[in-house]
């Protein structure tokens, strides 16, 4: 069976999303949720515009997609986001029951990752989708501010 | 010196704002942050009301706090909450670089310290202030729902 819509073609979203927050001088990572097969909330990190350290992509991700769906567990979604999430974020998505949790690049210093297994029993999580380009997009970013 | 607002007067107010959430049928979580010693943000836990597993009391006083001083980081001040913070909101404060954390009750469940230490290095975290008072809020809470 051809699937329409994979892991690629909603990272490429989240990628979208990425680069509107590049655009927007915010750190560039992009989040997209998803369920059954609909892209119900999309989001980028927001926290200069906002004044807000909590306004990560994943954060803003969440609260939208609540609001889509109307009741505030995200059960039979999966997150897209480019890069692996924070403490924050994984603490958040726990708290939000997400099936699947897929990021692109990996974030060795700050990423949930390098603490524990901080995400719910319940929620699968996968790395590594379009790895190149979810970590060039931030480089390029901080090379340029440099 | 007398000091005439302490840790104790800085939880009881904590400790009304959980109460306020209490009459809105929400898990009773109150937080203030304090700047120079004046509260310069007051919030409860607002999951429910905002339908948003994102609404606790600590994320929502950080963002108020943001607000009030103009700028994302909240160095110089410190959070006071009934309970102990979660996963995700030991993330939001970490990246707030807030000095100091000050809670009430430990939350051995979910508590960030039972993960390990994920606030900030410079962050100064002090639990069991009032303990009783902000323990019993809660127990009373679930009690009466059960």
């Amino acid at each position: 069976m051809i699937e329409p819509f994979d892991d690629n073609y909603f990272m490429k979203q989240a990628l979208i999303e990425a680069q509107k927050g590049a655009e927007e001088d915010e750190v560039p990572v992009g989040a997209v949720i998803v369920a059954q097969g609909k892209i119900i909330a999309r989001a980028h990190n927001m926290t200069e515009t906002l004044n807000d350290v909590t306004a990560h992509a994943e954060t803003q991700a969440i609260t939208a997609a609540a609001g889509a769906i109307g009741g505030k567990y995200l059960k039979g979604c999966t997150l897209y986001v480019t890069l692996e999430p924070c403490v924050m974020c994984a603490g958040a998505l726990y708290w939000s029951q997400i099936d699947k949790v897929v990021y692109g690049a990996r974030d060795e210093k700050r990423g949930a990752g390098s603490v524990g297994n901080l995400y719910h029993p319940k929620t699968k999580v996968v790395g590594g989708i379009l790895e190149n380009e979810c970590a060039k997009i931030i480089t390029d970013f901080f090379e340029k501010r440099r």
